[in-house]
């Protein structure tokens, strides 16, 4: 299965422009083939019309129609094999078994999406009967239910080459709730992103879709993504990244004349707060679950724990003299790319420079920079500097945590308060601390998406429940989630049918329930048919 | 019951600037006591921080508390008596019965809003429960619920001085959904404003919920406006107003360091579509009908049918020949304010003289402007000159209304595929269109909140099933709906707990589901406990 390296657009992989990129094996920084083609903006305005195009079919599809599509794309991807993971390790320098979980996260995914909407509950079907009686004004038949936007424009992290690039997440739940896909795909990537779409463009051929049902533009060009965003044929935006590209996203859409909604997921500190009970019980066992979380995938997860806040004592000495030990003695690892690795050590070095902050610990085996090697570091700082400086509390995307020492557990709260928007919260106790940290979690539940006891931020379950969002600047709509089955909701509107002939409305909202789903009818919930 | 003419922040009615304006009774233009004080950005500031400080104490009341707060602020309304009625007749011109069935609205949305929270299913709530035997790793406990956003921001309405404004739809869902509110007062309409916070006071009282629950701002500066959005305590905005006022709150949020959700309602022109099979069996009827909704309320509704599309023939003739004489007819009546008037007297000129538009009827009785009067208006145009000029694409604000004349059911369908986001789109039909109109509901239902059959947009219904949005420029959040009980989920997110101890889960997420709602446990709805 050789690779193009091209953009495809309508199913056609020919789009040609001057310019190309290519993808580097991190572990060897060397380059590797093919070169791909830079989409120019005539392609990105074509797989934009694509989508559209696509769309009027699409959109019209049943629910059974797209469940076949994504189970159909989770079967090409698996087919793909070992081509598919030796790919991605090579891109992205993930561990192999990383990868092949991540692909089996990937395929779960599209097949969740797929049994979700072959219930069909999802819609949120509302039916209110006529009262024509009613006095003063007889009441009108109005039915609703979720509807698809349009065009998606999905962009490809570089940490999550399959589970949050090119038939992701966000891909999986765009086309799960009807709408059309165009993919910008990370340029880290840009290989395991084209393989993904050649298996894309299976499911599209086995299941007869439109060929711009998903699209896939390559290019490392920001001012290419920002036409993306701006095109009017685009409806809304999925990104996962950093602070700055996704902010940059955010207000490109939201100056478009029609502006359009934007979910970046961006910086994510994951303050971890231990109780002092929990520390009397089990310092060590923190400490060492703690540095697994920090320097798992080499500190690259949107969950990794980047701040630990806890009450000085002699326990929290101890969990400190662990967490050292293990961070010291932790091997550097591979990160996703150069400019990623860059980014780690000017962080790093700037946080190491700050008022207040004390290095602690440090990997004692050198990271080898041409092998875009990255080690792990642990820092420490009093409360009250920590609620001083804001910049303690900018993310550091990499292995790198700063452990946060208080007074009291009032200043435990003062930290909890001062917190921006994460994605997740993590609370460490024992029996005894449950009355004294009710405030605390109170606090805490405010400023995440997730608040976790007893465990550790990375490694996001996907299941209805999950909630992988959060306040600004975690993400930049706190009302939505990327993981989990909720995330179909982002994609999609309401709309209203008043008096509607049975004939002209969805299937969903007919008398007869022929789909079996749960209705609210007339204020509550039932299967039955009207 | 005096007015006081003060803003009233956490309670206190003692704010004091050094400016004042007053309201007008438009049907004389004569100055209406008392003057009321312009907040200045002080009061402007301690009105959002009110708003914070209640927000830490009322999102932890339960559902039978704000269900309890709702009810009260209904009964208390209602116990202002012809105050009320009396002083918002006096500052909108509104006829007396409107104002009335107006109240019943605003009293029926709080109590509507009061019995959902009471059943409670609302909130979503989703239980995946562990499996700590899952392989390779075990699956945590992870519940979710929509939780409240914090301080919101509500703009209160020209048009609607009750229901869309001091208590009106989105004070209700942001206090049913746990938020507390600032709210700013329509200028047109203060003295109505503080009556309803008047009762609003009352209710906060006799509920012992935070002074700062609801906080009323009086101003006719829009720097204080902008104030209020870019505050770093408010969370979220909504407003029902102009294209220009609605996008500039907009872009405002949208630049702040932290963005917040926005919710403009804006410009609408609301096309009714005539199939001919409708026209050939009731062209008169459809005429009267119309016209009723156009000149209703002096056509100051968002909903108002400001579009007629239909092909050209003998029927379409006719239907022309009836609405003429009944625009004719139709007396003038007395806008909400003078700047209203002016503007719509400005629109309907500039439309008068666009290329290809004609002036087909107008009131033959003259509109006084010194009572603030407009008269309603008919004006045609072909189908490709309204295809090809955009301006006529936008909304004139009161009794105007344009025939756009169709060579053929294509063309109508052209005129759909090019008409922006709306609140609504209506379809009259006769059985024999039926079919051919299944093309023309496709299109227009994708640019539309509510596509509505063989009756006319004006009257929205307060239920479930109801959307009052819309794609941009219609609103600035198409996956909103600001009337019905939907409008709790505007102001809400959802926040996940994982592996949480039981007492400290919020009630509704705990094992033993002590309020019965509806759960989705493990994919399955249920109302069993876990």
């Amino acid at each position: 299965m050789d690779l193009h390296g091209k953009n495809v657009i309508a199913g056609v992989a020919g789009s040609t422009s001057g310019k190309t990129f290519h993808a580097i094996d991190p572990t060897t920084a060397t380059k590797l083939t093919p070169d791909f083609e830079e989409a120019s903006f005539a392609d990105a305005d074509k797989a934009a019309q694509a989508a559209a195009e696509a769309f009027a079919i699409y959109r019209r599809t049943t629910p059974q129609q797209r469940a076949a599509f994504l189970e159909a794309i989770a079967t090409e991807i698996e087919a793909l094999g070992d081509i598919l993971i030796k790919r991605a390790v090579a891109e992205t320098a993930l561990p192999e078994a990383r990868i092949t979980g991540e692909r089996g996260r990937t395929t779960g995914q599209l097949r969740a999406f797929a049994a979700l909407i072959k219930e069909g509950s999802w819609i949120d079907a509302r039916i209110d009967r006529a009262m024509p009686e009613r006095k003063p004004l007889p009441r009108p038949d109005v039915r609703r239910m979720l509807m698809p936007l349009g065009p998606v424009l999905v962009y490809g992290a570089s940490n999550f080459p399959l589970a949050f690039s090119a038939a992701g997440g966000d891909t999986a739940s765009a086309l799960a709730g009807g709408n059309t896909v165009v993919l910008k795909a990370h340029p880290a990537h840009p290989g395991t992103s084209e393989l993904v779409m050649q298996a894309v463009t299976k499911a599209i051929a086995t299941c007869g879709l439109p060929k711009g049902t998903v699209n896939l533009i390559q290019s490392v060009d920001t001012k290419v993504s920002t036409a993306l965003v701006t095109h009017p044929a685009i409806t809304a935006v999925g990104f996962t990244g950093s602070l700055g590209a996704g902010r940059a996203i955010y207000n490109a859409a939201a100056a478009r004349p029609l502006p359009i909604p934007v979910f970046s997921e961006m910086g994510s500190i994951n303050p971890v707060f231990i109780m002092p009970g929990a520390l009397s019980e089990r310092a060590v066992a923190i400490a060492e679950g703690f540095v697994g979380s920090l320097t798992m995938g080499v500190g690259q997860f949107c969950t990794n724990p980047g701040v630990v806040v806890a009450v000085a004592s002699k326990e929290l000495d101890l969990f400190l003299a662990k967490a050292s030990e293990l961070v010291a003695a932790a091997a550097p690892g591979t990160m996703l790319y150069e400019g990623i690795r860059r980014r780690y050590e000017e962080c790093v070095a700037t946080l190491a420079k700050r008022q207040g902050v004390s290095a602690v610990a440090a990997a004692t085996t050198a990271a080898d920079a041409k092998r875009t090697q990255a080690g792990a570091r642990l820092f420490r700082v009093d409360a009250s500097t920590f609620i001083a400086d804001e910049n303690l509390r900018e993310e550091v995307f990499g292995p790198s945590s700063v452990v946060v020492v208080c007074k009291s557990l009032a200043e435990m709260e003062a930290v909890a308060a001062c917190i921006p928007g994460q994605l997740t919260g993590t609370i460490h106790t024992a029996a005894s601390d449950l009355n004294a940290c009710a405030n605390l979690a109170e606090t805490l539940g405010q400023h995440v998406g997730r608040l976790l006891w007893n465990g550790f931020p990375t490694g996001v379950e996907v299941c209805p429940a999950m909630v992988h969002g959060g306040p600004y600047p975690a993400t930049t709509d706190s009302r939505s989630t990327s993981v989990g089955t909720g995330a179909i909701l982002r994609f999609v509107r309401p709309v209203s049918f008043q008096n509607a002939p049975q004939e002209l409305l969805p299937e969903q909202l007919r008398n007869v329930n022929a789909a079996g789903i749960w209705r609210l009818v007339d204020g509550a919930l039932t299967k039955d048919a009207v």
